[in-house]
């Protein structure tokens, strides 16, 4: 792996960089549209590349279960099953597993836990997360983590760290094993991953630890199961100066664009967030605010100089809509914005016309695409 | 309008043509995707025209109410609204408002109906018709006709077909009376239809007196409303001798692969159904039989040579294709069988990703509009 800083920012943490990974280079800070099954929701391959997306983050969990591993090992990994060539990224199945399994048991070994759907046993281990990723063939893989949920405990907290910290070692012990360390330029990455929850100690203490076990790169997880949104920033100033400089850093699961504005400011360099491609199933859409355009208003927001917001959401299936023939955002270089009108995705989005949900997936996620670009410029 | 024959089976009524109309020239025969609402149900415009469509048809009924013909109007036409610059053939909304309005009161002036959704009352008469589809900017316009249920005594068909008879001379007078018949090269064209049920003496009588009428073209109705489906190809064997042979023919929401090759043998140039769309969202797709490649198979059927059939049904969501990493037919051109495997589509359908309705959408189309190219071929 070759993770070189391009250019830092003067007046916060923000830096620009290219990550080398064996399916090619990526330039961050980068934003990560999530193919939770292996597709882009509404979205294909080529749509998502035109949209500029360098990398895709897909989820362990659900790709296990259906169509099941053993598909996709089957098709030669994930990329050749969807048809992406690029770089993808795998999330562990840490932070699914408990929200989404039923009658999860969490013991030293993993978790045991029944798939919803059919009602079936699994058990998730950290090595048996690390196994599935590299049958993915993911080229950046997460380590299995324990994620409380909010609120809980300075004493749970505390014990799922420590238990997330002794899988992370069993994760990159496993991950090593299973690798040949002299062939690097075929190896996928290993992330470690922060816990700690709202607890600033805890929260260090996990940042100091994981950094020393030496990672490729370090996410920070467990900041977007329902903390009061303060704790965004809070958690980066706490966390950020104790990781290493010179690796890339995923916040996951975040979020509003202010959020990821200021969480580059911070020096974070990776995102993924389902917000805009939920947002635009529901037919909310973004668009810059007419007094912040231009990079400056996003770069303010970076360094904590403005706060006022350079974005509107607005409702596209509300009335006011119907006749209205301006595109989204007459600014926006978009396919949607360049060929259709606020009036035809109102009916579309009505009338539930999966072209819709297309065009206002792409719009969104080029939002927030363009969003991550301009608070890069310095 | 120029309708000119460019080549004549010998052993069968089929001929090839091209038919001008003011947004380009189509190649008959034809099959029409279906845009109901303004789009083609899970397809982009780039993706209908890469199929190869020449032409697509949309239902006045549907775009009156819903976005409401002010709407569209107000957005230059329909063309502009949809971001179709090919041609555009609209139905008259007589099926429609038979098949899917509440409460119906026809009288000699037209219909009253409900609409479903808001219960708001509306009115179509033959006039009114004509004019929202002058107004959607359609290229090729049809007449408003009753459309009686299947089954109905040949009493009531004999009295619905003579009111039909008279709304089609009602539509005539308007149309004519609404454009200038001197600037032809700017006019869409109008479509007369034939009615008459299963009664073959109706048959013809509404047949000899459409063709009176002097029509652009002619569609045959009322073929598609839960008759035996022997009669589909009975109604052509009445009527198609009595149509002008240099007009085209549209045979309305038919049908089956077969059916459609049986109809170009009998000389119909144009063919519209939802069948391809719909039997895609359930998974189920078609492909050429083993036994019958290249045109040949599908040239007998033409001629009624050969009864058994050239393609099969598969249900792609079935187990067995789930470790299946063939594309759903290895000879077929469409982009989805050049880009992805049975196992990814029965993976995405399963999980009903908009993405697997997307590419089995592309696939039936391009198996139907390949049906009616080897149809053609003589």
């Amino acid at each position: 792996m070759i993770f070189k800083i391009v250019k830092k920012d003067k007046k916060s943490m923000a830096r620009r960089a290219s990550l080398g990974t064996r399916n090619g280079v990526v330039k961050t800070p980068v934003f990560l549209p999530i193919a939770t099954y292996g597709a882009v929701k509404n979205l294909s391959v080529e749509e998502i590349k035109n949209l500029g997306a360098q990398i895709i983050l897909s989820n362990t969990y659900h790709l296990d279960l259906r169509p099941g591993l053993d598909v996709i090992k089957k098709a030669n990994g994930l990329h050749e099953f969807m048809n992406w060539h690029g770089p993808i990224l795998t999330d562990s199945g840490g932070f699914q597993v408990f929200s989404l399994a039923k009658h999860r048991k969490l013991t030293e070994k993993g978790v045991e836990f029944v798939d919803p759907i059919n009602g079936k046993k699994h058990l998730l281990t950290p090595e048996k997360s690390i196994q599935i990723q590299l049958d993915l063939g993911s080229d950046i893989i997460f380590v299995f983590d324990d994620c409380p949920p909010h609120p809980s405990t300075r004493e749970e907290i505390k014990k799922s760290m420590e238990l997330s910290l002794r899988w992370a070692e069993r994760c990159k012990k496993y991950f090593d094993k299973k690798l040949n360390p002299k062939s690097t330029d075929k190896r996928p990455l290993l992330f470690g991953i922060v816990q700690g929850s709202i607890y600033k100690d805890l929260r260090q203490e996990s940042a100091k630890r994981i950094a020393e076990m030496g990672f490729d790169g370090f996410a920070i997880g467990g900041v977007s199961v329902g903390e009061p949104r303060e704790y965004v920033t809070k958690v980066l100033e706490w966390v950020m100066p104790l990781l290493p400089e010179d690796k890339p850093k995923h916040l996951l699961g975040v979020g509003k664009p202010e959020e990821i504005v200021k969480a580059i400011g911070y020096g974070v360099d990776m995102f993924d967030c389902v917000i805009p491609t939920r947002e635009a199933r529901h037919g909310r859409l973004y668009k810059f605010s007419q007094s912040s355009r231009g990079p400056s208003s996003v770069k303010l927001q970076r360094t904590g100089l403005c706060k006022s917001s350079f974005y509107e959401i607005f409702n596209i299936t509300n009335a006011k809509f119907k006749r209205d023939f301006k595109p989204i955002d007459k600014d926006c270089g978009c396919y949607t914005c360049q060929n259709y009108s606020r009036a035809y995705l109102n009916h579309l989005i009505k009338m539930k016309e999966p072209l819709g949900w297309r065009l206002a997936t792409i719009h969104n996620l080029y939002f927030y695409m363009e969003t991550v670009k301009r608070a890069s410029e310095f």
